[in-house]
């Protein structure tokens, strides 16, 4: 019944290669089926103004789309000027959500910004880049560790993101775009390995939504969450992230 | 034990001053506690580009906030010379969100615009916006049936939209600006007045949040958005809004 | 024979409501009949680069417009990306008036910014701004002086505007948006209870006017003023500013 | 008294040199003393869009000084990005004096850009901007004369412009900058050749200006205006513009 | 003597991986060493307004670096409202070079943009993004006559770009980042396939070149792209380019 | 044969009028032919960011057009709220150029900026910028010498620019405009007065060049630069410079 041919409670082919550019700290290319997005976590040593002298560190996260990501070709945004509000949204709402995967005091006073630039775009974006950009902001620490600028692991917990959706009235896991376009509700959801939210955001696109299916798309984002963390732990330890 | 006296499930005051300003087609000074915002809706006979000779309109929203209407003055986005991404991130959901309120295709080739000005800002201003914004979108919509602009009125449901949060361990209704400032998670939710979900935007902002935790905040939600359909209700249909 | 039956030398009716918002050091909604502006003033204790330790103060101006303020919606500001040109000539053109209240040395190193949010307009904008930005600043330093943040009282005159004209050939004084849209000439002056001009615009929009019609305007506009330096005083020091 | 040793009532060197660049339909160099401004008219076939199809032309102005025409470099507007709010105030009145020398509609749908540049600042730019450009905008339409793109000479009225201040207590005609700098007050003038005033534009710098004072100013302008028409005529009619 | 340990005429390992993304009409990942740029090929069917009704196509380049594609991470142009002059340099480079290899009027009214976009930087970006350009741009074109939209191929030559220097005072061809910081001369050939010169732009870093460098230079380019033309028609014809 | 009637090898008339503005530590009005452009050489005590503390100076250059220096007006790029990509290439062009004719860290921490404003354009105003901005350069640096700001001479060498291009098949000096429009191939050839290249910049414009046309064009150009050489040193030493 998905255009894919897929079970309702199944995700794309997901891929996570370590190491995919040479100048970052951390860098991961993410797949989430034809979704591809570089991640990149870059270290500086210093903290923007509001958290000057405050001993705390922090995280931030930019996104950007080539132009010829997509099936028509957008324009540049630096090219007209300004950033579009969706840019905005979604690179506020992965350095939210990468903030809480770990103690920006234990950071010390440093920023990790995070680079999520979308290369090919079938849908998922943002929630591949916010699994990715777990991976290249623990990449970037582990450098740290290693360099001995950081003493104990800041990172306490583990994020990672899918997107939910009802397509044709059916509950569906990691909607791509063809299901994106007709889906009647989506759901974007982040949650840490404690099984816990960090960011639910559901927006009725056709008709509003109950409770029940509300119910039943968190069953589902429960579900392709625990994998992705699995995917991640699986990069990060052993040979998955080459 | 909330700083303002209220108990967990209490609405501040809710006010719906209809008619505030003179030129626009709708008009409303919309209230809830010390957040008051000024929203009007404005009518053109056109759409955007995007919609040209579909046979659909469109209801688009802005939202802006007078500098001093906090605490601290903040820099006029005008002068800054571009909308900051809480602004964009903010006015999308607000059109997004009246949009689900009505028929495009029987508003006709035209565009009504919702803006929101926030005079006073004391917590929940995107939720105020979405409230006052559907009563200002529903005067207008009369102004052009009054006019015989429009034969029907494409309007087929009622939106509001209201604050929850964990304040304190303890699920809450309607964050006032200190709660919400030391609030561990704040979801703002928008319902039809068919008890389903327009939006649900959950966000930890210390620990992320439980499954049951998300259940008690949503219920207070309902419960809340109750009584501002109730509001509305009253305030369009009897003189309620003057 | 004006559109509103007042007499030539008839001001609009005036109010002036303090501490209209609740965040600002000073803050009042300044009513010139249907125009209404809400004028804050915010301290901040820093002062531009120019002025940084020469023992100097400073007072600016900010203006602008919600869009819907006007017959037909204007295009945010914001949006935008610029201010626009009469913007900025009407913000210069307040901050110098307000500047000429006071001693800047004596208001110590410390900006004050006064922000003049037009909710309506019926013409005379920029007038009902300075007079009613007066009245914000007042407030602002009696809140400085009664913070012990001031010694003495830094302002050492009263600062008024009003708009005269020539419309259909008789000189009026405080034009509606009505009249000003035809009127042959507008000029904009700006007082002290002293009876001096701060500033004096007169612009021919149809004819150019002759030394005679310029003296019958000032005659009105100085008339007009004196009306304005009263009201200011009582609502200041009786309770007409609640 | 006066740094230039002029008398209160002297106006400096006044120099206009037609056809001063080779491009432009009408283009002159014009000299306040050591203040010099090229202008230039440029005539388009087309009017913006608020007159499309109303049968009337537009004249328009733009307003630059080179980065060091002035004592300290100033930033260029154009790597700032935006034009200040002085070049902006500039431009409008430049436009709003050269739209009363000409009938609109006589001009046919077509707009006349006058761009002003200053080469070289000594005070007074505004006023040698407003001067000079009516003799390239006279030019421009003897252009369109010659060429019979125009049957009959639209403009109607000649119109100069010259600055009058209080310097030292003593009203004075035509302020260099170092005189400028010092006065008390500040007043443009700009009047057409049956003596009437188009804009006047009185500013108090230092302390505010009696009715006295006014009427001195209006006077010593009313002079030297005589003088400007007189130069812009002789540059026009014989030998003086070459 | 080269840091890579390469002889003075030997190129970087040169890599073009056809079809590296699946919605642009022509895409490559072009690789000189560790210099990786993603080119898309993309077909608009209009052309810009000065061409409009022209009977003529337009190819156009726009160019960007992912943030950290480079040692230290970059700010991103979007974020800082515009293109900084190097980006518009190059681009405008990449659009005449490409624009040399095909007849615009046989092309047809429509638009091909390449976007180069920069995943990794290691040196000669700008000659990897012209060489890679042309063979998405070849891809495009391929794409276009199998489609029927164009009767004949348009491109009448091959287009390939190297960089030369003097490093160390030995000339050399290819260079990468270490080298162009240090070398004394910088200089980007663009050639044809009839091994005639599209663009030459040489560039003394430390001390001026004389006539005998520059055409050592010359020399050494023309033995690179002849290398390159070869990579190219590999690419395009054989399974070089998958 | 050319438009102009001058030899293949003939320079335009060329001037260069010391002193031409007043304010500037060094400033020239130079013409090659009609195309006038004022070159100003200001001095600051301050150098960028990148060179804080570093002892040495900077050089930079900015360049910019008057809207009617042109056939056609363009638009202002202060208005546009941008500077183009051929303003962008070319101030820095001009700034490269000019660095290459000193030693920076002999200059002291100070940084000289060339403001190179086109009064009248007409072909190769990037030529003749760099020409007359050199002679502002030392104009500059005579004016710190004399004032002791500086003890030795910076400048090492001198700089000066020319075109040569092929038309009609002919290789010709020094382009006019017209000439420039149908130029099959474009150069623009900074030298150093040692006889060595500091810039070559060719572009094929119709048809890709021969090694042959590259050699005569360079040929061309070394004898122009002889004569501009001797240009220079008499406007600095001699009262050609009055």
């Amino acid at each position: 019944m998905r255009p894919s041919g897929r079970q309702p409670d199944e995700l794309r082919r997901i891929a996570l290669t370590c190491h995919y550019t040479k100048h970052a700290e951390g860098s991961v290319l993410v797949e989430f089926g034809d979704t591809r997005v570089i991640c990149t976590a870059s270290v500086e040593e210093r903290v923007p103004p509001f958290l000057k002298g405050k001993g705390s560190g922090w995280i931030t996260a930019e996104y950007g789309m080539l132009p010829r990501s997509t099936h028509e070709r957008m324009n540049r945004e630096a090219t007209k000027g300004r950033q579009g509000g969706r840019t905005m949204e979604i690179q506020r709402l992965i350095g939210r959500s990468l903030r809480a995967a770990l103690d920006l005091e234990a950071l010390g006073e440093r920023t990790v910004t995070i680079d999520c630039d979308v290369i090919q775009a079938d849908g998922g974006t943002r929630t591949a880049s916010i699994t990715g950009g777990f991976v290249a902001l623990s990449l970037a620490v582990r450098h740290l560790l290693q360099q001995k600028r950081l003493k104990a692991n800041p990172i306490h917990g583990q994020i990672a993101s899918v997107s939910v959706g009802i397509y044709k009235g059916i509950p569906v896991l990691d909607l791509d775009y063809q299901e994106d376009c007709e889906a009647e509700t989506d759901m974007n959801v982040v949650m840490n390995d404690a099984g816990a939210y960090v960011e639910v955001q559901g927006t009725a696109e056709g008709h509003a939504f109950r409770r029940s299916e509300l119910n039943a798309m968190l069953d589902l984002a429960g579900h392709g969450i625990d994998q992705l963390l699995l995917r991640q732990r699986d990069a990060l330890e052993n040979g998955g992230c080459p």
